[in-house]
């Protein structure tokens, strides 16, 4: 399985995309959008952490690309919110990729910057091997899916650049060992904010939008200070 | 992305894929082993429903392989119940092979056949690609996950021969719609038995295990009968 041939394929596909990656960042950072990657598992809460994190993005414009196997589900939720939502369906695919993004982004306009953030497939593997033009990766873990996650799915947590540790309300009901879970995300991630957030009460998504705002800010060019 | 060529090569990976599993299962058939294929999301329970159904499988001896990226917490954990457990880490890989089982299935000797579960990457997505000789597929999904993964994840729905709904001791604080969900599985899936679980309880999976332990016997061979 493990050929020179599949090996050079998979070669060409990851510098391929690596360089629409580069290029959709070039373009988002030059009509000061900040672009998110927004990655979990699937049921993780990706959709709900967008709807906390929209509302509280106080004075930064939101735009969501909604990314799906099949179904517009979250797509016509946030439309009923009033977000500005683009749909992508990959139709059996794993992970989005930075072509399928360079095609979608023509489809919403930009006119005044602000945060993009772009819902992987909830999948907690394949798509932290794929860059789609991000300014940050953001991963959604829930504390339902228990708190071995960073041992046994490493490659998210080592490449996450602020982590939204979901569910908390239920923690009462279950054996989630915090200090576990965060020794074994240190082993891979020595900085990245960990947010405990509810989607249910909306609890930690204040704190969180405030430091993807700060962040948004420093891609723009001290020109627009003038 | 999508080029002939990259096509060749993943219809090529399947073809040989496919040639494997068929193989493995006839050999397990021949030692009559029942091989089940345990999929599900990261987090979904696939290895607290291994322990309560082989706990609940009686007479017929339990062998696991179990999958993982990275990590062996899930071995020990079984290997401390007595349970004859092989690991295999993927290191990056989001699913198991054919192949790959191949390889290990050497390592456990399967003497007085019975039931082989092999634990799948925590992927909702790309293991129902990929037959490794299973005789079934069995799928974990909890209910902390959501009501629309079947719409949104249809392929491991479609193609699973048993269901369990794991988690259901926390439904009272869920906005879990059953309805929705069954609805959902039912347009994808007309058979396939559903069993609502919970790791915690334990409720559930005396009738889970002996689905299993009902379809296990009809690949006997009916010489075995004298």
């Amino acid at each position: 399985m493990h050929d020179v041939r599949r090996i050079d394929v998979m070669e060409n596909i990851h510098d391929e995309n690596d360089r629409i990656a580069a290029d959709i960042n070039a373009d988002m950072t030059k009509k000061n959008v900040f672009a998110v990657n927004v990655m979990g598992a699937p049921g993780a809460g990706k959709t709900s952490a967008l709807k906390w994190l929209i509302r509280e993005m106080k004075g930064l414009n939101s735009y969501v690309i909604e990314g799906d196997i099949e179904s517009d589900i979250d797509t016509r939720a946030l439309r009923a919110l009033g977000v500005n939502a683009f749909q992508i369906n990959t139709f059996g695919a794993c992970h989005l990729d930075a072509p399928m993004i360079h095609d979608s982004a023509r489809n919403l306009s930009f006119d005044e910057g602000g945060v993009l953030f772009i819902e992987n497939i909830g999948n907690l593997v394949c798509p932290a091997e794929f860059n789609i033009g991000e300014h940050i990766k953001l991963l959604v873990c829930s504390v339902t899916e228990g708190c071995d996650k960073p041992y046994k799915y490493p490659l998210a947590f080592e490449k996450a650049d602020i982590i939204l540790l979901n569910k908390t309300d239920l923690l009462p009901l279950l054996d989630f060992d915090g200090d576990f879970f965060m020794k074994g995300l240190r082993a891979l991630n020595k900085d990245a904010p960990v947010f405990r957030v509810s989607g249910k009460t909306g609890e930690g998504y204040e704190a969180a939008a405030a430091w993807i705002a700060a962040e948004a800010k420093k891609i723009r060019s001290p020109l627009d200070n003038f």
